[in-house]
C-alpha cells in the first residue's frame, strides 16, 4: 500500500486531503456566472439579518434596563443582559454561516473575506464585491432596527461601536486585533481540509501516525474530513464570536466585523463612533492578516515538513 | 467521467443530489396510510409540549420578578430572564424537531408548514391538517399551563402575543415577517439536499470546484450530504428561534409561529391579544412565503445555471 | 432492486435498520460478565458527579443571592440564576450520557432505566441494579456537597425537591409526569435505530420516499443512521433536561429523576421533602411509561404499517 | 501489521478499533520534527487566547457590577454574570480544542497533558514541554488583560484563583480534584477509539451485541468511530469545563487548569493566591490521575474482558 502512495500522488494520496489551487487575483470567468451574483445576494441578505437581529437585541436590552424608564413591569434584570447580546452575535453567525456556507462561503464579515483573500481562497474581485455587499447589508439591517425602534434607537447608542471610557485607542485597537484573530483563526481551522482529515485520525493524540492514517484514506477512498467537518464548522465559528463578545464588550462594544461597525456608524451617524471608526477596520484587518499568516506559515508550512519526515518514517 | 454524467443523469450524477418530485396538491394515497395519521399525532404532541414548556417558563419568570409579590426568598433576578425564555423557545424547537423529523418532518409551526407547502414539499391536504393539529396541540399545551398555574396565569399575561407599548402595527408586522423569514430560511437551508451535498465539498471556499465535486460523489457513490446534515439540522433551526426571540421579545413578544400565538390567545382570551392576533398569522405567512421564494428562485434557480456553467468548464 | 429487497430481508434489507431482539427479563449470562459490573460502576460514578455538580450549583446560587448575607462584593445578580441551574442539570446530562453511553448506555436516571426496561431494551435484573447504583451515587454526590458547603447546605434547602408554595400535589405530579415524558421521549427518539436511518433520508420532508431510501441503504451497504446519530444523541437529551428545568423549577424544583430526588432527600433529611417524595418516584415512572408506550405503540407500530404500504407502492 | 495484532485480526478485526501503541517516555525522533515545535507554538497561542478572553470577561464582569463605581448607565445586572464567566471558560476550551486538536492534540491544560501522559498517550518530554508552553502562554494572556485593563485589573482580583472565605483548604483541594476528574474523564471518553467505535453501535442500549457489531465493522471496512466522533469531541469537553465552573466558582473560583491558575498568580502577584497556589497544581494533577486510572483500569480493562466473553458467544 505504501508503494502505491509513493508511486502516484493521485486524488486520494498519502496527503489524505486535497488543497484547492490558489484563487487568481482576477477571475474573469466567475464574473460570468450567476452563482457569483447569487453569492453577493446571499452575503447582502445574511449581513442584513445579522445586524437586524443583533442591534435589535442591543437596543431592546438597553431599553429594558434603563433606570429612568418608568414602566409597570420594569425590573432591573428584565433584559437579556450582556450575555444575551453576546449570544445574539455568536448565534446569528452560527446560523448564517450554516445557511450561506454552500452559497457564498458564509463570510458575512469583511475581515473574514480579507483573511481568506490573503490565503488565496477568493479572488480580489470577489473579495471587494463581498465587502461592498456586506457593508450595504449592514446599513440596511441597522436601518430596519432604527425604523422599528424610533423611540429608543438614538437614546441607546444605536448599536454603534466606539471606545468605552477609560480605554486608550491603542487598547481598543489591540482588543480588536486579538478578537478578530480568534475568529479568523477558528475559520481557518474549521475549514482546513488537511486539519479535518487529520483530525479524524488523531484527535487528542499528538502525531499523525501513518499506520492509522493510510488505511483509512486509501483502503476505501473515503476522505472522511471533507464530508463531515464542514457541516460542523459553523458551530465553533459562532462560538468564537460569542466568546470574543463576552471579553471585549466592556472595551469597544466588540467590532471584529468592519461591516457591522460601518453599518451602525452610518445609521447612528454621531461624531464619537465616526472618530473611532478607523479602529474597527484597521484592527480586524490586522487580526485577520495575522491569523492567515499563522495558519498558512506556522501551522500549514510545518505540516508539509512533518509529512516529509513521515515519509522517511520506517513504519511506512 | 464527464461524458458519463452528460449521458445519463442516473442515481449519482454530476448533480450530486436528488431533488424529490414536487408534492401533489391532493394526494389521496397518503390519506390511506397510518404514517399520515401518525404524523398528525406527532405534530399535535410536539406542539403541545412546545407550548407547555415555553409558556410555563414565561409565567414562572414573571412570577419570580414581580416586585409586588412578597416572598422570603424573592430576589429580583431569581427568574430565568428574557434570555431564559428565548432559550426555552429555541431549545424546545431543537429537541422537538430532532424527535419528530423522522415522523412528521418536524414542522411544529404553521408558518414552516406553509413555507414547505409553497415549495411543494408537502401536499395541500397535509399542510392544512398539520396546521389544525398544531393549533389544537398549542391550545392543549397552554391549557395545561393555565390549569397548573391558576394563581399566576392570568396575572402574568398568559404567554399571549400582542404588540408592546410604543410599537405600531406596521412595526409588529414587519418584525414578525423578518423573524419568520430567518426561521424558514434556516429550515430550507438545513434541509436542502443540494446545499448539504455541496456544503460537504467547499464549506467556506466559494465555488463548486468540479475536480473535487465529482470524485467524491461518483467514485464511491456516497451522497454525503444526505447522511449527515439532516441529523444536525435541528440545531441551527432551534438557534434561529432562539435568536429571533432575543431580538423580537421587546416588540411583539415574538410569535413567528401562528399556532403558538393562537393557542395562547384562545386560553388567555383577552381583547388585546385578539385585536393584534391577525399580525401573528399574516406576518409569519408572509415571512415564510418570502423565504420560500428566496430559496427556490434566488438560491436554487441560480444553482442550476451555475452547474450549467461548470459543465462547459475545461476542468471537467 | 425492489425484487432483491423482497427476496431476502438480510442484514441491510428494505427496513434499513436492525431492531435488536427484546432483552430477557432475567439474563444469567450478563451477570457473569465484567462489562455488567463495569456498567454499574459507571452509572454510580456518573450519578455521583451529576448530583455533585448540580447541587453545588444550586447551593452556590442561593448563597450568592441571599439578601441577608452581608458581603463586600455581594450583588443581587451575582449567582448563576435559575438559567444557570437549568444549564447545570442539562449540561451534566449531556456530558455524562456522552461519556457513559458506550459503557452502560448512559441512563443516570431510574426513570430512563424504567422506560428502557418497559421497551425491553434492558433486562429486569439490570434495571433494578442500575437503579440501586444510581441512588447510591446520588446519595454520595449530595453528601459531597454537604461536606464541602457545611455553612450553606442546610440553610439553602439542600437541593432537595419538594412542592413549592401554591401548587397542589396533583399539579406537582402532573408536572413531573410531563417533564419526564419530554425527557424519555427524547431518549427514545435519539436512540431509535429506525428513526436514525429514516431521518438521514427525509429530514423535514414528510414521507419515506422509497426511491431515495433504497439506493442509499442497499447500493453500498452503509446504514448511515447507525454511525452518526448516536454520537449526537447526548445533545438533545441534555437539552431536554435543560428545557424541563426552565419550565418546572418554579413548581417542584424539577425532579424527573428519582435518584436525584432520593439522594437529596436522604442527605437533607427534612420532613417536607420526605412528605412529597412519592411524587418524584411516581411522576417520573408514569411519564417514562407513557413515553415508552407512545414510542413503541404509536410511532413504531405505525412505522411497520407504513413500510408495508410502501412495499405495495408502484414506485418500488 | 496484521501479525503484530494477536494472530491476525486484520486491519478491521472484531476489535473494531485500533489502540495506538503507548508513547515512549523519551522519543528522540519527535524532537527532530517541525510538527513537534509547531505543537508547542499551538499550545502556547491557545493558552494565551484562553486566558486573555476568560480573564477579560471576569474583569469586565466585576467592573460592571461594582456598586461603588458611579456610571451613567451602570446597572446591577449589566455584567455577564457568573453564568457568562462559566460560558467564557467552557466556550473557549470548545473552540481552542477544536482548532488545535489536529496540531497539538488540543490540551491547553497541564492537567490534561498529565492525564494523557499517565495513559501513555504522550511522551514525558512532550508532556513537560507542553506544560512549559501552556504556563508561558497563560502568563502572556493574563498580562495582556492587565495591560488593557490597567484601571480595573488589580481592583477586581486579577482573575487569580484562591480559596473563597468559609472554605477550608481540604474542601478547595477536593473540589479541584473532582472538577478536574470530570474534565479529564470527559477527555478520555471523547477521544477513546474503542468508545467511539462501540458508541456508534449501541448508544443507549447496554451491551455490545456482536451481531450488530461485526457487520458494520467488517462488512465494508469503515471504522465509523474514527471518522466522526473526534470532530465532536470538543463540544462535551468544553461543556465539562462550563459545568465545573458553575459548581466550583463559589468555592475556589475554579482552577482545574494549573496553567490558568499559574498565569493569573504570576501577573496578579499577591500573597493570597500564592499561598493557595499549591491547591491548583496538586488538585488537578490528582484529579487527572484518578481519571486516567478510572478510564484505563476500570472502563478499558473491563472492555477487554467483555470482548473476550463475546468471542465465546455462540452468535459470533
Amino acid at each position: 500500500m505504501a508503494k502505491d502512495v509513493e508511486g502516484h500522488h493521485g486524488e486520494f494520496s498519502a496527503k489524505d486531503y486535497t488543497d484547492p489551487p490558489p484563487a487568481p487575483l482576477f477571475d474573469a470567468e466567475e464574473l460570468g456566472k450567476w452563482s457569483f451574483y447569487r453569492a453577493l445576494i446571499a452575503e447582502f441578505i445574511a449581513t442584513l439579518l445579522f445586524l437586524y437581529v443583533t442591534v435589535a437585541t442591543v437596543i431592546g436590552y438597553k431599553a429594558s434596563t434603563d433606570p429612568n424608564k418608568v414602566s409597570s413591569d420594569a425590573v432591573n434584570c428584565g433584559g437579556v443582559g450582556i450575555l444575551g447580546i453576546a449570544w445574539a452575535f455568536g448565534g446569528m453567525i452560527f446560523i448564517l454561516v450554516y445557511c450561506t456556507a454552500g452559497i457564498s462561503g458564509g463570510h458575512i464579515n469583511p475581515a473574514v473575506t480579507f483573511g481568506l483573500f490573503l490565503a488565496r481562497k477568493v479572488s480580489l474581485v470577489r473579495a471587494v464585491l463581498y465587502m461592498v455587499a456586506q457593508c450595504l447589508g449592514a446599513i440596511c439591517g441597522v436601518g430596519l432596527v432604527k425604523s422599528f425602534q424610533k423611540a429608543y434607537y438614538n437614546r441607546y447608542g444605536g448599536g454603534a461601536n466606539s471606545l468605552n471610557d477609560g480605554y486608550s485607542k491603542g487598547t481598543g485597537l489591540a482588543a480588536e486585533i486579538i478578537g478578530t484573530f480568534v475568529l479568523v483563526y477558528t475559520v481557518f481551522a474549521a475549514t482546513d481540509p488537511k486539519r479535518n482529515a487529520r483530525d479524524s485520525h488523531v484527535p487528542v493524540s499528538t502525531e499523525l501516525t501513518p499506520s492509522l492514517l493510510l488505511p483509512l484514506s486509501s483502503s476505501h477512498g473515503f476522505p472522511s474530513g471533507w464530508g463531515i467537518s464542514p457541516v460542523l464548522a459553523p458551530l465553533p465559528i459562532g462560538f468564537a464570536v460569542f466568546m470574543v463578545h463576552l471579553a471585549t464588550i466592556p472595551i469597544t462594544g466588540t467590532g471584529i466585523n468592519p461591516a457591522r461597525s460601518f453599518g451602525a456608524a452610518v445609521i447612528y451617524n454621531k461624531d464619537k463612533p465616526w472618530d473611532d471608526h478607523w479602529i474597527f477596520w484597521v484592527g480586524p484587518f490586522i487580526g485577520a492578516a495575522i491569523a492567515a499568516f499563522y495558519h498558512q506559515y506556522i501551522l500549514r508550512a510545518g505540516a508539509v515538513k512533518a509529512l516529509g519526515s513521515f515519509r522517511s518514517n520506517p513504519h511506512v
